[in-house]
């Protein structure tokens, strides 16, 4: 076996050093491949429409529409492209947002910018003088910028260009990334290296790489990002850190991405000086609207602060008696001179509240409806626990109209395998925004919540925790960078479907090959299930081990505070297994609206993915399937692990449209998921007998070490803890 | 001024996002960059010599060797070279050991494997049967590894590849790098980012930059790594670890790369579950016996044991009453049957010794020469404090005629500048290594006793603290990449010149032409003195900040240890400043021998960059040239300052010979240091002005800010620390 292992290893160094280009990092390029084309009708095709570019416009973010443009085009399609100012000439393409264009573009655009927001862009062919062109139009350079992306996005994916007529806007204000960094660069739940941010270096250095990650950001319509942590530090907040943010800022800029900061509530007594906190307390106030003038002063563009409070630990308003909204609104008065947003977190909930956890945070927020400031916007979890592989919708979602909300979505992959499995998460963002929420009436999506359509806010937004670390390849997993991606797609439009997001990163990412592209992105939709299967099926959730919640941990009991612990959420006895927040148990269903809480209320209509989230069930309770649940669970497992090996299967087969490298890369990390799936199937199956005292079923594999086993495994190290 | 801030922000971005290609990487790949040459005539000349690959041997070792020669030949000239395994046809590159060489190539090569070793390589022109080739040999395929890789540094370099005869082969036998790393992933003293070793994705996931790795070192001749801190933890020697550990030795074996281990002298306890750790105890002993049986049985080639042992914390063989030969040769005991080596560190000193702490290390170690076993070496580090900009030569060298030592040098700048500043260290290491200890007899330099020439030493080795981190560009500043590439040459040679360094690196990693060589490379020498002038000129040491040692700190005086504050060090008072290690101080100049003592302990003779290590020294003490001390040490912090702004003047014409991204980079880091250089001379003359009580002489500028501001500064997550 040792032996064995040997010349596997040796296979692999063989393999790479043979295989591989030297020092080849398409990994670090993410979707912005640019590859040149093979394929020469293609590239004649696009030859044909594409004889030079027209630059009308000379702003920072313009030269970098312009040269992004440029240089993808010549990589792609192996010509040198000129960039003119004149619009003159035939088959150009022409930039500029709406007051530089010449009379005759604007009237060949029409009325086209109506339909258009402040971010929004119009693609379009245009015909003036007998010449044809293609125009990338916005209201503002930055939909100009978004229009490049997008329009090489076709290229990219070898759409045509012919007859164009495109017209985007994002749906939502607010598409901002959650980097969990702290100052020391350490990242919170992060499993890609560590932080960009290289505070020792910064204001003076600028790592390329901050440049890149706002170019990715740009091509994917992203606008914000949160630089810290939201278990805060209040001395980012200091002018020795805000000159580094203000450097941070300036890059960010032309980008279209504002920057924000996390916000320590008690800043003003660690960096302040000040004896007290209390929102209501008259120096605190002023002490928070100075600082706020002093970044804006550095900073006039800054997008305003996220704060955790009161939850976990962080220090808020309830230190002081009073409330979140006179914690957000106190903030939000600092900051709204300057236009500035504060994002308040709802992820709130207490040791000391004997209520079930998924409950407190809607007990708490709802009866806030309509009390916080114009500019605060409440940043809710997709779920009421915490970003599971499957979690139903959070019941805030539709429970405060008169109250910006915003989603939080987990990007980086906490509960779901780290960074060494691929799971493709679009798809568990489109369950949840495509999830109706009956709050107003039928077909009342979280989707529609969120981007205000429902109603009419004018401050909305999406939030992702970031998966960005400083790994080469930026995510730790070559696949994750899809979850970077379609985050991105999906905050800009909360109707896409996951699998035009897969199709569309698959060919920006690797290979427009039919043949690769339609195995792989099935894999891609397949891989939620797939975790969710081998993980927490059938409703089951939080049964990570401790701490780092990697791998699993059902049998862990000991932590200081109850609700931490997986024995409280999956409450498996000898009767059955599952949390019953049914009427019979929390009734934590009747926050939902009534029509949604009938369907999870009843045992019966209850849909089984979410089954053991609201009831506790008996061993011996038949799923539709005819099966008990005993033995439902055990094929959920089993499924799982099977979901994994056919991931392996079909990635096995790709290695003729993948380099090397890259293909090598997924194929040992879903050699590692397969083998994680197993344990975590054996571990919990293992554990779970204990409690159903049945058999596993016919085609369930039996566990390959001991319970014990299993529960003597640690971690001393797992990243992101 | 925040206008005009914002403004160069502004041109930074757009200079990045104007001029350079995007995601140039070529940071990353160090000196092996290949570049595709552009000359025609040159590239004729060496097609014209180099028709194909005649590849005779099939180890991993030898297989890597030809796919190197392979893609660097192929990028850089453009040619498709074809490996064959005949010998047969004309110009072709011909690889393989001494034994697998037709006797026809093995008489061509003739007696020339006498005059290399193990290790060793020739590379030669032949000429059989009327055909022309050049052969590249070595007695192992490792040999062939470094031949092609000296072979590939002549074409790097545009050198001529006729009539070759090169015969090389290292002075020493461990040229090994210390990693600093921490199974959490921080690297203590680490700048460019955090440890390379994933360990949460080991052993099943090989990130390609282990390879990458492994190859740069192999270029250059390193042979080991301790991966892990000398402030070790335990339970990187537990089965869950070493299944990690094995992964990596796999993948460094054929690049010739053997794995060490620092072992933590407590492991026995904290791992092993005994109540002790004493070395003559026979549980103890017979632990470490089945630790190493139980690694080398998973690592047949394991290195063996770095130690750090009662020192700064670290346990070891005192803790129980014996003492650092005790514990030694336990260890060696341990590793002897497989080969092992124990590299015992002689840093030592006690916070209970009064005695100076430069001597310290001497005097416990002196005495215990000839009494270790023959698989111990004692490691040293270049001077009797801790990696300052500049140290007299440590006086145990030569001292230990009976002991096998190795030095320790620091590549990862601590005390330098991190890795912020350019500084070259083979000028450093250079300095330290032609330094004569006269300890046998004129001409017995550092070089000769770390070589073993001196004793016939079988055990010989030279150790480099890493500057390498996940930064994308490893090291965090493009030339500290010069000081991994100018430490392992200077491992395979001691004897090797700073100036070949810094030519033969300037040329594979940025380019031939002669109007850039010569300015950077005279910078690059220049930059070493350069740090010691606006850091610690004329002898001064270990006057940085605290804990961090970053920035200046010679006001420090609150830390618990005595010799842990600058003012330990520097001694300044209204009489004069300096450590007075003469025979009227503490006398640790009678720690050399008697020649090198006569001249340290003579205020007249003492070479002047020595002057305040080695005496306390009268303010208006009069230098070589004609002025005070006190203003001799001015000038030398301006000199410092102008050179740095030289520095910055040479980089600056350099544009059009470097990519622009790195060209950038390097200029934003210079900026820095002129910054910071400024920031060492105010803040260190400010503060020795109060003891001098006079002014500054004409040329050298004032402080730009107060002593009080410049001692508030404070660096709360410094990296590193």
């Amino acid at each position: 076996m040792p032996h064995i292992k040997k010349i596997f290893f040796r296979f692999i160094v063989l393999f790479f050093f043979v295989c591989c280009p030297l020092f080849a990092q398409k990994d670090y390029k993410l979707w912005l491949q640019y590859e040149k084309k093979t394929d020469s009708p293609i590239i004649s095709d696009y030859l044909s429409n594409i004889k030079g570019i027209i630059a009308l416009e000379n702003t920072a973010t313009s030269k970098i529409a312009q040269n992004e443009l440029q240089i993808a085009l010549n990589a792609m399609l192996g010509s040198q492209f000129q960039v003119t100012v004149k619009p003159e000439g035939n088959h150009k393409i022409i930039l500029g947002s709406k007051l530089v264009l010449t009379p005759e573009i604007q009237k060949a655009i029409g009325s086209d910018f109506e339909r258009i927001n402040e971010e929004g862009y119009i693609i379009k062919s245009v015909s003036i003088k007998n010449n044809k062109h293609i125009v990338i139009t916005g209201k503002k350079d930055i939909g100009v910028l978004y229009g490049v992306y997008s329009f090489l996005r076709l290229v990219q994916m070898n759409k045509s260009i012919k007859n164009l007529h495109l017209i985007d806007a994002p749906k939502t204000n607010i598409r901002i990334l959650n980097h969990w960094d702290n100052l020391d660069r350490t990242v919170e739940r992060g499993y890609a290296g560590f932080s960009l941010w290289n505070w020792q270096k910064l204001p003076d250095f600028i790592d390329p790489r901050y440049i890149d990650y706002a170019r990715a950001n740009a091509s994917i319509g992203i606008n914000g990002t949160v630089l810290t942590n939201v278990n805060a530090n209040a001395l980012i907040l200091t002018p020795q850190y805000l000159e580094k943010v203000e450097a941070l800022a300036n890059v960010f800029r032309p980008y279209g991405i504002k920057v924000y900061l996390t916000a320590r509530f008690s800043a003003p007594i660690e960096i302040g000086g000040l004896k007290t906190a209390d929102p209501k307390d008259l120096d605190v106030m002023n002490w928070w609207k100075n600082k706020a003038k002093e970044i804006y002063k550095r900073i006039p563009d800054f997008g305003g602060f996220l704060v955790k409070a009161n939850s976990e630990g962080q220090p808020g308003p309830q230190n002081y008696g009073r409330d979140h909204v006179d914690g957000a609104n106190m903030l939000a008065d600092a900051v709204a001179p300057f236009g500035g947003v504060i994002m308040w977190r709802a992820f709130v909930y207490s040791e000391h509240d004997a209520n079930d956890r998924a409950k407190q945070a809607y007990a708490e927020f709802v009866p806030y409806d309509g009390k916080f400031r114009d500019n605060v916007i409440v940043q809710v979890k997709n779920g009421a626990i915490d970003f599971q592989p499957r979690e139903p919708f959070h019941p805030i979602f539709g429970a405060m109209p008169k109250t910006p909300l915003m989603i939080e979505f987990q990007i980086t992959q906490e509960y779901l395998g780290f960074s060494t499995h691929l799971v493709f998460l679009p798809k568990l963002f489109q369950e949840v925004l495509e999830s109706d929420t009956f709050q107003k009436e039928k077909g009342t999506t979280v989707a529609k919540i969120i981007d205000g359509s429902l109603s009419n806010s004018k401050l909305t937004g999406i939030a992702g925790v970031s998966n960005i670390g400083n790994d080469v390849n930026w995510t730790g997993h070559p696949f994750a960078q899809a979850n970077w991606y379609g985050f991105g797609r999906q905050a800009w439009n909360p109707d896409l479907d996951a699998e035009v997001i897969a199709d569309e990163w698959l060919r920006c990412t690797f290979s427009n090959d039919e043949k690769f592209i339609k195995p792989v992105a099935a894999m891609m939709i397949k891989s939620r299930e797939a975790v969710v299967n081998y993980m927490t099926p059938l409703g089951l959730h939080h049964i990570m081990d401790t701490g780092h919640h990697y791998g699993p941990g059902p049998w862990v009991s000991d932590l200081s505070r109850p609700e931490w612990n997986p024995v409280y959420y999956h409450k498996a006895d000898k009767n059955g297994i599952g949390f019953d927040r049914s009427k019979t148990g929390t009734n934590a269903t009747a926050q939902y609206a009534p029509e949604v809480e009938k369907l999870f209320d009843n045992l019966e209509t209850c849909p089984e993915n979410y089954l053991l989230w609201f009831h506790h069930v008996s061993w011996d309770y038949k799923l539709k399937n005819g099966q008990t649940l005993w033995n439902s669970l055990a094929f959920k497992y089993q499924e799982g692990v099977d979901q994994v090996k056919e991931m392996q299967d079909t990635w096995n087969k790709t290695g003729k449209y993948v380099d090397k490298e890259r293909f090598k890369e997924v194929q040992m990390l879903l050699d590692i998921q397969y083998k994680e799936a197993k344990w975590w199937r054996d571990a919990c199956l293992l554990y779970f007998q204990q409690y159903s005292g049945k058999e596993l079923p016919v085609g369930v594999e039996n566990a390959s070490h001991s319970l014990d086993y299993f529960k003597s495994l640690k971690f001393p190290f797992a990243p992101g803890n």
